[in-house]
């Protein structure tokens, strides 16, 4: 480990005066009387394109709201999507403790509009100090940097508002800034306006992939309606940007499966997020 | 596609009369007067040791219980163990539909043993005729067939009844059945009494070895308790076996987490499913 000196007997903890952007902030995440039940105005900022909640900031508010209202940082999280929030919405995001023991918390998170569910979420949360650390598997290849890789270029009437507060680079891909894939697998820099924090909800955010990385592997304008996003944290850490090294896996019946690894600039996994989706024809 | 002549339009059905084993009489599984009520009586034949269910058992109950409810195929699932549930508890499975459109139903699945939530599931259903399919990524070495790999030797005391009814051969490891990780990647077949039905439930017994996995990478006796278990469906077929290709991608702070590809035997990639564990010393 090396490194065990500083850090308190329960493992990492959320961040609270940590560098990099703010998320509850970045997503607009209001606190309400009641810690847990947290307000998610959709507005254009948190919108993929037509108005509808970039999935990515429905499972960060998802992990912010279960993270403030545990005081214990998340590891795991599942976020359905079940019915499209849109502008202007008002998404009422609730925490409910399932069991909570000495180290782990484990809830579900359930947004609403109206009484309608439009996410549907399981959470884990907490951590311990144990020796046993490591990352393994597929490495990404040699890249050149994020300021040396043109911006992603995508269709400019689905980028909405959140694609203009992040910053994505096209690490593999044409010069002009469109992703490709090799063997399903593509790679992307991603960054925040003031950097990357030390969090489980930033992560969610940018490792939002699957979708480019389907695009990217059918070279075709598909449509693609996102079953959910999941997120297995190993250790979030702040950095300029973060590598997304995007595997699609499979694709049959009209359903597209994929994982990102989520890297620092200097090799450390940060997470792993992967994601269904439904793909048609647009 | 080349095979979509003697399909429906709505893609794969749930499998009535497949070959392979009935994996609802194989877990216990019990109907009762509600469609959307099932209900798993905890015995040995479905523990993975000291009398607690496994894991794997657990998604599948939950898998079968939503295709059953819904008369769809499933393609996703996650599903969170809150606590543990034993010998005799019987666990009444409950589906709940968020959305169910023309072509998908999405849910929640609960567990509960009296009162008592012990599994938390999201769950997507129903699949559409759509012709981008394919499989990429990381694809398995050669590796010697099931009958000329050695049976995967265990800790008996942990073996539990499910162990004993899975045929499980380890085909990275040593010579006396020890499963070993290269690079936190390790392989074994594994099959059910009668076949391995082409059923998302049946994936979803086998394809539960993450922790199997983390010992091998570990090459330690730790103690390992499961968050959750989860499936991306792409498309099951009957085989007699199939290969289980497991990476464990990272480690820290007490948890571990893990991704599993399923292969049919000739190399079809039938799911992914993942999980995320805590781990301590035994």
């Amino acid at each position: 480990m090396g490194e065990a000196a500083a850090r308190h007997d329960d493992g990492r903890q959320p961040e609270a005066d940590a560098p990099g952007t703010d998320m509850a902030a970045f997503l607009g995440l209001e606190a309400t009387a009641d810690p847990a039940l947290w307000r998610l105005p959709v507005t254009e900022d948190i919108c993929g394109g037509r108005g509808a909640l970039y999935g990515g900031c429905g499972l960060a508010a998802v992990v912010e709201t279960a993270e403030r209202a545990s005081g214990r940082p998340l590891t795991w999280a599942a976020c359905q999507f079940v019915e499209g929030a849109t502008t202007p919405d008002v998404i009422e995001v609730h925490f409910e403790v399932l069991t909570a023991g000495r180290r782990v918390t484990q809830g579900r998170v359930t947004g609403r509009v109206g009484g309608r569910v439009v996410l549907a979420a399981l959470v884990a949360l907490g951590t311990r100090e144990f020796p046993a650390r490591g990352q393994w598997g597929p490495v990404p290849p040699s890249l050149p940097p994020p300021h040396a890789c043109t911006t992603r270029r995508m269709n400019e009437q689905r980028r909405g508002g959140l694609r203009l507060r992040i910053d994505e680079r096209a690490a593999s891909g044409d010069p002009d800034g469109v992703v490709r894939a090799s063997d399903g697998r593509s790679f992307l820099w991603a960054s925040l306006p003031d950097g990357v924090p030390a969090s489980a909800s930033a992560l969610a955010v940018l490792g939002d992939a699957v979708s480019t990385g389907v695009a990217a592997t059918f070279e075709d304008d598909l449509r693609a309606r996102s079953i959910d996003n999941s997120i297995r944290v190993v250790r979030p850490q702040a950095c300029e940007a973060v590598l997304l090294d995007v595997q699609v896996d499979g694709a049959a019946d009209g359903l597209a499966h994929g994982t990102v690894r989520v890297w620092t600039p200097d090799g450390q996994l940060l997470a792993v997020t992967s994601q269904s989706g439904l793909v048609g024809p647009r």
